[in-house]
């Protein structure tokens, strides 16, 4: 992780997991398998802290120090425990494979702690309370620590909280409107309420609107009111996705889709199936980079190309009628436009991307600016066809 | 940063430049805007580091605190430079916005500090020496930190660096091949070799492959014999991308490319087209979520479907003929398989993919099973299917 190429994904997540119990995390530090810098790691953190987590270095091999540089830094000592010990053996039995003696190491405990059983590998984690502060080790593997996480120190932590503690938050998921806008509705609604934080997080074409306060009521009233002034360009709540939102909403309607895509490649069709069991609703889609396939495969008339090119409503209007009736889809959703860097020979200017969408009823289209550089273009325009999708499903259309 | 949903990109962008300047990084820390903790973090990390590099808290705004933290912690104060001061006003002037007072907090620098000019925002960054070690402060924007980051900072530690601190390394992209395969291959060829470090980064379907060592004539070395042998899987080298290494090879041979995609949903297609002028050579794909859709649009038998189901060698080859012709193109690939988590009525185990390839010289296919939950199959689905069209093509394929 020191090395900058491995993205430490494990604070991520306990952060989050941490922050769902109403906690807020105020520090965090990698450091390397060297034990008297993870020693006096563990002594500063813990003085700045009333908690620490510690990930990693709990397996078997010489370079796993955290359990020796943790009862330095208690100025405690390290006790084998029978328990573990046997479990250990049991675990390597189980699997079949012969247990080198230094798998032992696993059941030293620093004086006092509770074990925490690890499940899925053989690291057990370790659940230490010193002076009403905790300390709690975990394996350094994600799926190990996740799993340890949910099971034990997650419950622990919520039985030791007290709820003045807590902070309490509420996120909302917007798309297809630009962050400045949706930064001055938010501020203006929220003008007389104290004690609500709100920050922002933005990904292309999208941002999610979080607000937080000690004060669960305050907040409830503050979401209530956002939502509202939001509600158009809602996409999801919380952990909920654009992406699982559609989905549902097809469901639903008994409607299934199909996607006509240019600039981005399969994208769009790539975060539709993310989604497990979205063959219920995915027939599939096309994705035409070339003129030549736009009209092959599509059905758009090089006369239309000709006179208006690639990126122009008419022409994704024409692409998701294509697309939905190759595919004898419910419903066809097209993207065309320029992602940049350079236009490809197009009129408009790198960022503009036309989207189309076709039903049974009839056809809609929508033209968008948006900025950036190639990725991030591609990345809002994916999500801007999700959303103007969702959008018209939502607004009753069949 | 610090409530879990904003990933620290900022420290591993500034780890991989100092890696490659041969630097390791010893210590990385999160810490809110609070100026006692900002403080105590730096006094804290300047002891244990030669250099540390801060980002973030240079803004107008109350809670960028750096300056003030920084200073304190070296036993310094503020200065106002007055050429940064013009360099702020006149910066407003020229973007037409009224300046705010609190602006000029950013013309504050550290006592000895070397301003370092922003080129893309108004912060400016700092350069700071103090007994024999650095500290270098840069603002938190992403953007505006990479471009400080170039022109600025990795310049000047070059001039200072000793040959003697440089670790030099070396990075092989592997693909297609089981990862422990991989590591028992590098450790049985370097065994004799000492002084040389060897990590791996493992991503569904790929892995990169990484020496170091602090002698630059024995990791060429070392280097040359990994690369061997491995060549065969070797997709790329150093930054280089196997979409990028794919898309040279198809535009030096005149060739295009089309894609049949069915679980993968448009991801093999999406990171063709992440490379800027892959219009030069991708004509576009088609993605077959159903039965009915790899029948009426890439031709494939219903007998043939119905006899062997989706997932298998024979329906892949059809699919990839079937785009090749439909999109005009030199080669057809294609991807079928079962990404789960349900086995979606298909015979075969969840993570069996099944490869096709159809060239003007004839077909191919191969079939994997991948491991891993829905995300992860799709992943290396879609980077095998690249690696084995780059195989395919470097092998001389036409």
């Amino acid at each position: 992780m020191l090395d900058g190429r491995v993205p430490d994904t494990n604070s991520d997540y306990i952060t989050t997991k941490l922050s769902s119990l109403g906690l807020e995390v105020g520090l965090r530090v990698v450091v390397g398998d060297d034990q008297d810098k993870v020693r006096d790691t563990i002594t500063w953190v813990m003085e700045a802290s009333d908690m620490v987590i510690v990930t990693g270095g709990l397996g078997p091999t010489d370079d796993d120090i955290t359990r020796e540089a943790v009862a330095d830094a208690l100025d405690s000592r390290l006790e084998r425990n029978e328990d573990l010990e046997r479990l250990i053996e049991a675990l390597f039995e189980k699997m079949g494979r012969e247990m080198a003696p230094s798998n032992l190491k696993q059941a030293d405990l620093v004086a006092g702690a509770i074990p925490l059983t690890a499940r899925l590998g053989t690291a057990p984690g370790q659940w230490i309370e010193r002076d009403d502060k905790y300390l709690v080790l975990m394996p350094g593997v994600p799926r190990e620590m996740k799993n340890m996480m949910s099971a034990d120190v997650l419950p622990r932590l919520d039985e030791r909280l007290q709820e003045k503690n807590r902070k309490s938050s509420v996120s909302l998921h917007i798309a297809a409107k630009p962050e400045s806008e949706i930064g001055e509705l938010v501020h203006a609604e929220l003008a007389n309420m104290q004690d609500i934080n709100v920050s922002y997080r933005a990904r292309p074409g999208q941002i999610e609107v979080r607000l937080s306060s000690w004060n669960a009521q305050q907040l409830s009233g503050a979401a209530a009111i956002v939502r509202e002034s939001l509600a158009e360009w809602l996409v999801a709540e919380g952990d909920a996705t654009l992406e699982g939102n559609l989905g549902r909403e097809l469901r639903s309607r008994g409607l299934s889709l199909a996607v006509a895509e240019s600039c981005t490649g399969g994208m769009v069709g790539e975060r539709i199936t993310r989604v497990p069991g979205s063959s219920d609703y995915f027939n599939g889609g096309i994705i035409a980079y070339t003129y030549r396939a736009k009209q092959d495969l599509l059905g758009v008339s090089n006369d239309l190309l000709k006179e208006k090119g690639a990126v122009n409503e008419e022409v994704a209007m024409a692409m998701a009628q294509g697309v939905k009736e190759r595919l004898n889809a419910g419903i066809g959703i097209a993207i065309t436009g320029v992602a940049g860097p350079g236009s490809g020979g197009e009129k408009e200017p790198v960022g503009t991307i036309a989207f189309g969408i076709a039903t049974r009823e009839g056809m809609s289209s929508w033209k968008y600016r948006l900025p950036g550089d190639r990725e991030m273009v591609r990345e809002a325009a994916s999500t801007v066809a999700l959303a103007l999708t969702y959008f018209y499903l939502r607004g009753g259309a069949k």
